[in-house]
């Protein structure tokens, strides 16, 4: 059971430098929590606890700090040292790391590995992020057809210290190319004597090396898999992605959707708030605070535009920012509905005309409602002479009301569709949402309010 | 190899009645590509088909289905057929089925079970929403710590076909407390004459049934788990719960929060929006956009209130909107950051100074950075004089600036606090977000806009 008390003797041991005890104390706990422990510790003081482990412990250890916390580390050991403890690491951790050197020091390490582990670096490093490749690891558990279900699991025995899952293994043909799929249950529920090819699921689900990080972890979370296998264009297995990395990446493209909502620039891990510093922070936020306040002159044009409309009706002033603010909040509505579906591949772009329609009935009762609410308000409840003497309240919010109908079926149906136009120009559907979209409602608001409370006035 | 070919061919066969090549098609499949398939057919169909296979496959198959498409196939059975297809369901998805059915056909089926499914269906029934127990199974394998490990792997060969997950096997001892966990690797690597107790991990990672579902979900993320076991208030373990089960909470609490930052109501599974009818669109939608237009009223009094101000100087009115969307962009910056780090598990509600310090340096840089670039553009390149005489642009300059520089300050503290707030009330820190949070931004806005404004000017 997990003792939470530990932390403060764990402190003091490090401080009498009891190593033996410390190692227990590694060997118990979950590498995770051993890391999450340890992160509080200079990277020389990691590194001396990590020394004095065994080299696999020490690696599944090292693999789970952040990759920053790798970094620093990194940056203390000499050449062999960090050759050894890559070697060590999973192939995917490993590969994420590599990647963040800087090329000189990827050029001092290469040479320092062995053969097949430099190999399976530089392959596994050459996919582009966001790519099931850049997600997957080399370490999986691969059968021949034709042995039987005993020596599979003898196999699988042998194989089981260096592998990260050996729940699933693949079954390849001669050339490597994938053709079926056991599962430890499968092998242990079978006659041992059978072959593993009668005992094989043959219809694989898996996932090309160039298909996008997200489409994969959602394979994964659909069918409820262990593992992805993942093969190249001639259907040679070349890696796996597990259900670990599956949730990460789901993590990660939900962090990002959310940060686009609200305009937060630039890619993003989880988990970095206090880690920012002010400037970074500042440097995440500015261009799009000023951008979209930039955006906004537009907005200011067009009023401007409309100034002698404005002079004679000052009421108009008053609901600018209702205006606004409603153009902005069906948009996003709309297109949160439109970007969700899409990111969890419930509809796609051959729906385009079922989702304008779905949005213009709803938008037609919202316009309906709301108009009419308007109307009522500014005609029987607004005290005082705001009009100019020929024009009544009721007027004015026959006015007022129509533009607001108007500008909630424009602004759904810009909502819903803008994701969908993003989605086939091959962008990120989630770039037209939130403050983006936003700043177009309100230019786009205030073109509608002038234009037709100047139309409705007759002036 | 998936074929998707087999799509119109079977659509031939069903229409053929040849039962034993779609049975094939069944056991072939995914089941849960099979459940995408069928439920293109009506209920009765479906049945048609999951009757003519065996148990397991039949109740797999079905589980795999939307609860709406379980519901209607389960309309159109017998209660023993319903009955016997509950029973051979998995536990956690056999409750969730149930838990919808009206209490009159629940009184109906539970009298049909044997009794050891009726107590358990009773009891995970039991467990509120939003919790581990609601969420979790009672299908995992138990195992004494007083066996050998060669004892151990072939009970788990017997349990094997009615368990969801045996790579991890919890040992508990004789009052089904949870004293240990050994993972099916751990077993087939281990000396088969050794103790289950001398080979297994002590120093499990549990929850409580009590304890909050994304709680739990984050907890199989971190320590990349295949399952989590669920303990009640004695640490008896009455539970587990799946990493495929943790990320279906991941994406449901995702997609909420999603919907929350753009104020659509009510709770959602994942992957509705193409089943929503127009009126309950209508439903999830209305209240928030006519609510948050109605809350707009308020900015709508404020700028009645410095009515004299605003026609002195109608350039005021150009920059409304720009004011408007930069409170409401800043404040939503702030806002997501922390929600978001809240829900990552990242910050909690001690980092409370912190949060306000860090969102003070950065909005003070935001507010020096967009106050001086406004009263650059306003100073220098407004065109025509839309000040009356005896003001300087420069001076309707510095008084904007100043405001937006005010409103920038005050929405990124209001956005970083807020959600703390809520999350010190109990609340769901994303209750304070996006439409809400802009609507509130709206309305602090005006009133720092023109207050400002009046001072400076000097009106």
């Amino acid at each position: 059971m997990r003792n939470p008390l530990l932390a403060p003797e764990l402190r003091e041991l490090l401080s009498k430098n009891d190593v033996t005890t410390i190692q227990d104390f590694c060997r118990f706990m979950h590498p995770k929590a051993v890391a999450d422990f340890l992160a509080t510790l200079s990277p020389k003081e990691i590194w001396r606890i990590l020394r004095s482990l065994e080299p696999s412990l020490r690696a599944e250890i090292f693999s789970n700090f952040d990759e920053d916390v790798q970094l620093d580390i990194a940056e203390t050991l000499s050449r062999d040292e960090l050759a050894q403890l890559i070697s060590d690491m999973p192939p995917d951790d490993r590969v994420d790391l590599f990647k963040r050197f800087p090329p000189e020091k990827q050029d001092l390490i290469l040479p320092a590995l062995a053969k097949a582990e430099r190999e399976d670096l530089r392959k596994l490093a050459s996919y582009p992020e966001g790519t099931a490749g850049a997600v997957m690891t080399s370490d999986y558990v691969a059968l021949p057809p034709d042995i039987t279900v005993r020596e599979a699991l003898e196999r699988i025995r042998l194989e089981a210290p260096d592998k990260e899952t050996i729940y699933y293994a693949y079954v390849v043909d001669e050339k490597r190319r994938l053709i079926g799929l056991v599962s430890l249950k499968d092998l242990i529920l079978a006659p041992p004597h059978k072959l593993v090819r009668d005992v094989m699921h043959k219809d694989v689900i898996f996932a090309r090396v160039t298909d996008d990080q997200e489409d994969v972890a959602r394979m994964i979370q659909k069918y409820d898999l262990l593992a992805l296998p993942i093969v190249n264009g001639d259907n040679v297995l070349v890696g796996i992605i597990t259900h670990d990395d599956a949730v990460d990446v789901i993590t990660q493209e939900n962090t990002e959707d959310i940060e686009k909502f609200t305009a937060i620039g630039g890619p993003h891990e989880a988990g970095v708030y206090m880690k920012l510093s002010t400037l970074e922070y500042f440097r995440k936020r500015a261009p799009w605070v000023i951008g979209l306040a930039g955006l906004e002159l537009f907005s200011g044009m067009i009023i401007r535009h409309f100034e002698d409309v404005l002079n004679q009706f000052l009421i108009l002033a008053f609901y600018m920012p209702m205006m606004t603010a409603t153009g902005g909040n069906t948009g996003s509505q709309s297109a949160i509905m439109v970007i969700r579906a899409l990111a969890l591949r419930e509809i796609s772009l051959k729906d385009f005309l079922k989702v304008i329609f779905k949005e213009f009935k709803v938008s037609l009762l919202l316009a309906l409602v709301l108009g009419l609410l308007l109307w009522f308000k500014i005609t029987y409840f607004t005290s005082g002479a705001e009009v100019p003497s020929g024009f009544s309240l009721s007027t004015v919010g026959l006015a007022i009301g129509l533009a607001f109908a108007t500008q909630v079926i424009v602004a759904s149906l810009l909502g819903g569709v803008l994701p969908l136009l993003a989605a086939a120009l091959k962008l990120d559907p989630a770039i037209v949402s939130g403050p983006t979209l936003s700043t177009l409602m309100d230019i786009m608001g205030m073109l509608v309010y002038f234009s037709i409370c100047k139309i409705v006035l007759g002036i």
